[in-house]
């Protein structure tokens, strides 16, 4: 197996990047390789400084960077040899099995859909993030930002693509599907929700349960289906509670499973191939995390997974 | 002044509801009287049962209870005697100067509606929630849910009916608003929220500040607008985190802040009255804190306000 990490990706790239692949390598077994994508000679310099010998990597050398700032579809295009754009190739071509960075995640949800595509019948990809429950297990919210404008019929495919996700990597049996919505009752909620509603009761590809309110994500309920609007505004909104506790001192340990850097990626679901994005401060730790992330997708077939349930 | 109280209204009415308009009592000076709306042979005897004497109220008795899960269009047509129907003709005739309740939020403002009305030039009244801020103080989110479906055009009036309540009723000077979304720059956001930046831009009503994302909610805005649906989600969520941190014992200025009982209900800006609504599960000292606010929105005369300002 082959892991393509982006190494110029993210706020403290590349030092926080080649530290989380040494991080990494300590957990991979001799047949799980990781490929650096990015500046191989200040990835090789930044490795001999920590006393790591590079000869442990493959690397693959670029000679351009995706700004975390930049507009992602043109600079995917634009720059055809930067990391990012250079990982979504090596992934398209079969040379790595899963690619992941903490960099522009606009530009690789554009890389994505442009190089391994969408997989037939995926309307929208989506990506994931987790919410953490007080019985100490995970939540999966989908989506939290690839789609800021939905259509109804996305939420029954967001509630499949995270179903499989919660079932294949984080081996949740028969997950629990909800609709994030305002009102527990069917018919409660904003147009497009009244209208998702049906669409997910009636699927066959999950187990649906029924609307989650905005109070509810802590509890019985193992996959949280939004738009992507609404997702990412939780999903920012419960990092800052996190950073609050922690600037807090306040020690719990329900609120310290909201520190990102446990879960250090979340998947883009509904591609043709494992792709994890990082948080743009990612440290260390959480790379380490993304690309054991990517390890699990690449282990667990789950690409495959979502491609038959599409059929 | 005569502040009406729905003492029917609330998971835990009348026995809270009563409770709450002894402790209001004790705040209130002379000239404020409290009407309380709903059945007084009831609220008599819970009066006698805690050694206060039902003269320090006026009553008004009324004979049907519009339900938490009722359908509010229906029932406040349907129930002409319930307390909620009564409370709005009071309110419209004058008898009284505020009307407030801890009962079915959706009736209330239906009731509002239908008997006071918007305000001319208020396309749809919105409710406000508060947000604590990591400095102690306090920021108004608005809507909250009164409004699922927006139009980009409701965004500005939002922001001018918060802006105008943080100014005379929270004393805030030249609140700063801003428009929740989902990236920071002009530009970013869903359909919606893109529409709505240059209309709030253009305003002026308020003092516009940009775009803030959810983790910027602590931190330096004073009212945060968004569509009901995102509000009403944010809040609950934000209702669920102090409600774990309190269940866990957590002891934290900040966290402590998020407890509704301190603000007891959210105003229905817009319409031609004070009104406001509490939370279902009020306590006695949300209850009082309730009728508080309704005598802060009488006394800073906010209704005419707003008048002024739409005209």
């Amino acid at each position: 197996m082959k892991i393509g990490l982006d190494i110029m990706g993210g706020d403290f790239a590349p030092q926080a990047t080649i530290l989380g692949a040494i991080a990494a390598y300590k957990e991979l077994s001799a047949d799980q390789q990781l490929v650096l994508i990015g500046d191989k000679d200040i990835a090789v310099a930044i490795l001999k400084e920590n006393n790591f010998n590079p000869d442990y990597f493959e690397f693959v050398h670029t000679t351009e960077v995706i700004g975390m700032a930049e507009h992602p579809a043109r600079a995917v295009v634009q720059k055809a040899d930067s990391s990012i754009s250079v990982g979504f190739k090596l992934l398209k071509e079969g040379a790595i099995d899963a690619f992941s960075s903490a960099g522009n995640s606009g530009a690789m949800l554009v890389g994505a859909m442009l190089s391994i595509k969408a997989i037939p019948g995926v309307l929208r990809p989506a990506i994931t993030s987790i919410v953490p429950k007080l019985d100490g297990t995970l939540a999966i919210l989908v989506d939290v930002g690839a789609n800021a404008d939905c259509k109804p019929e996305f939420f029954p495919q967001f509630g499949a693509l995270g179903s499989l996700f919660a079932q294949y990597v984080y081996n949740i049996k028969n997950p629990r599907v909800a609709l994030l919505n305002i009102g527990e009752e069917e018919g409660k909620g904003n147009v497009l929700s009244q209208a998702a509603y049906p669409l997910m009761k009636e699927s066959k590809l999950f187990n649906f349960i029924g609307n989650v309110e905005g109070r509810g994500l802590f509890e019985d309920v193992d996959v949280i289906v939004c738009d992507g609007f609404t997702g990412n505004v939780v999903l920012k909104f419960a990092e800052s509670f996190y950073e609050v506790a922690h600037k807090k001192g306040i020690k719990d340990d329900f609120f310290d499973m909201f520190n990102y850097e446990q879960y250090g990626g979340s998947p883009i679901l509904g591609v043709n191939g494992p792709v994890a994005v990082g948080h743009g401060i990612s440290t260390p730790e959480a790379i380490k995390n993304m690309i054991v992330l990517c390890k699990n997708m690449v282990e667990s077939s789950l690409v495959d997974k979502i491609k038959s349930a599409f059929q």
